[in-house]
């Protein structure tokens, strides 16, 4: 059985782009321990993602890069057809790009998490997933992959030799196999606090589900991803991080 | 009297955009010391910026970023009215985006040179100046600062302690006062390789022409730019690399 | 003095961008009787445009093209250098794209407002304000033009033979000489809804106040601006339109 | 058997960006009776497309509208999974835009033939391509549609009654079977101008090749599309238009 002690809980943060926002970011900020921030592509501009780094730097927050799809209309989840070299170039032009950001602010990239449809492709395309764990590394063999529990990416950052973490979706369905329901179908999202955070608590103390009968499965979770743009987003975190201290576990960064 | 015993000649490069190409890189490459590489904003894409680094490795050319304003219609050459902490993002942002691509490919970023409106503004904009400046320094303090021969950039980069290199033009028109002619006139552009070979011999000993008289100035060059761009480049390189080599002038990196 | 039975209010909508939304629309919508809707350059995409196209269709609400500056980033507020022909180019496309979703969808255009550091600088460069109206009617001649009140715009509009519409913010402070008060200063805005009531009842009535002694102009005020994305729009709204109506002014389309 | 008197030659162009160029368009205007203009998504910008329009205006040639995916790094040849409501905004905005600057210009707006990979899907994507053509008749019913000769985007076409264009390429190998050979394959494409002429000519009294044993099909053609940027796009549309000329079929727009 899997019992975590700690655990870290992420959310993606600066999806705005110039004057739009995308979520309370001062308030979510101190109740997370990871941040994955956008990279131009999907969302964020360079002053958005300089704000966010700023907040994260002061609320020591582990600054992770989120780089997706170069679709800012599509928020980056429409699955665009790139070649792998396009993948590995755009990879290296967004993390970089933070991370000069990064730097500038006096933090440290600690981590990559690919987004969207890019994160959905890479979860079950052994190709794709290869490429972008080996991309990572050679970017910097020090950062942290993140992908979805049981996913193929997270597999591939193994083999390449990177850290890896698993995360779990707190706030999302799971069908009985261990996959996220999709966002199409109905009762894909929980929006209510108390369900998010027994979910959280399953999620840190069981893994991810992996059958409907409640069989316990090996998937472990490291981090635990909260949705920053979700209407009830602060009352989810303060749910889920009251659980998790009711039940003896710390949350801390990777 | 200026005499250099060596010079750089930089060049902008990278300036295509996906299917778009602006000069013969192959061709280009191995006639120059350093280049400028176009960051995505004003030109250039990860998988061209890609290419790019890969063909400056495999030369041992220096390799310098070369940010600008998002404006890929203009090519970066319409001036836009930015705050100060948006040119601070943006140059960051662009300035890492390059770097996490030239890393990857085994190369080392050695210098930052504005491009276009930017570069023009800056030249004689002493806030900007020093912002960008700044901005250099706080990415990496080991990066050269490259600018016009007498501009405000150039001495806002010394100012803040940065190494500095000034540019002239062997294939830009000067006025008397040491200025470039503006674009928009005649005969701004030079375009016959042996007119640009000897003003690229003056350049390298004397320095940009102060005086139409021809009365020397104390304004050195460190560096040559060559545009990539120019239909004979080719042609022209290769005189000023024979008329300095006749001249006993080595052309070596910064 | 000026006493208008009748006027149109005015609200820039369609002002998101993929998943960014702006404005509570659906609830604008029925509180105007014209709206300006972004074409895609500094907000609005096309499915944006299209859904805020139906609800003005739904309406009977005036559908307006409002264009501006190709920087979604700066959402279209920061100044940029653009050639005439380019201004004319950038035009004829932005209005043609909304005319096109227009049509599809059971609508017809009436008029054209220019957004932003556009909108501000053809008030006051007559250069400008010429080639734009040239432009709106060489698109076509029935289009009403929409500008400041006593603007340049306003009077080349005239000056080529457009029907025009001046325009007056009732949430907008003006200064004594009569222009608007910069955004960058205190109390630029105006937020409270009784006093932006009296102040649209003030602007239907007197028109744009010249003089700070309180002095009338001549210069009236044909459609009245209410900004969609202010964080009390709708009962900015609901409050104008009670003062008009209690003052037997009916909100009208131009 | 099939015999046209005459036939149309189209082609791509306005396919350049800002700076960047992509074909020779002074040189290929009067060589070609139609002209299909990229509409700013997948290359093109307004005042790449005013010059082009301006163009075409000059030479009488046809104009038709050229739309792509929203991917110009991509120049539209990256399949994108869109919604079906996102294709059809999409598709109004960019014919939209262009028939904006074709009516201030003077044109009239006579065609529209998809780009890239919307095109190459809509030849075999029966939903995609009823939609398309759904479309392109809500935004006018004059409107011609090209599509490849024996693509279910010319069926969709003639089911809802638009005037329709089955188009062959004289540069392109064909399959067996009637389909185009890819790009990603060898000798898919054809440089040489007179094998290029031969196949234009047997497009145009024979039709698409069906079978490799040189059977003949009934699948007509009504427009031959030259590629603009082909190294040598000028001397294959002059062998082209010789080997027409010779034959007696006249070149003449739809």
């Amino acid at each position: 059985m899997i019992r975590n002690k700690s655990i870290d809980i992420n959310c993606d943060l600066g999806e705005g782009f110039g004057r739009y926002s995308a979520a309370p970011e001062e308030k979510i900020m101190p109740l997370i321990s990871s941040v994955n921030i956008a990279c131009g592509f999907h969302a964020g501009d360079p002053q958005v993602m300089a704000r966010t780094v700023q907040l994260a730097v002061q609320h020591s927050v582990a600054i992770g890069a989120h780089p997706g799809y170069p679709d800012l209309q599509g928020f980056g989840r429409r699955d665009m057809d790139l070649a792998e070299e396009e993948i590995e170039s755009m990879l290296l032009y967004q993390i970089g790009a933070l991370e000069g950001i990064v730097r500038a602010h006096g933090g440290k990239l600690a981590h990559v998490k690919p987004h969207g449809a890019l994160y959905n492709r890479a979860s079950i395309d052994g190709i794709l997933a290869r490429r972008i764990a080996e991309t990572v590394k050679k970017f910097s063999a020090q950062l942290i992959l993140i992908g979805l529990a049981g996913s193929l990416l997270v597999e591939a950052g193994q083999e390449v030799g990177l850290r890896t973490a698993a995360e779990g979706f707190p706030e999302r369905a799971y069908e009985p196999d261990g996959n996220l329901r999709s966002r199409k179908k109905p009762d894909a999202l929980v929006f209510e606090p108390d369900t998010a955070a027994a979910q959280a608590l399953r999620l840190a103390t069981k893994g991810v589900p992996k059958l409907a009968n409640g069989t316990e499965t090996s998937k472990g979770v490291q981090t635990l991803c909260v949705h920053g743009d979700s209407p009830n987003a602060v009352a989810i975190l303060e749910a889920i991080q009251a659980r998790l201290a009711e039940n003896k576990i710390t949350v801390r960064r990777l």
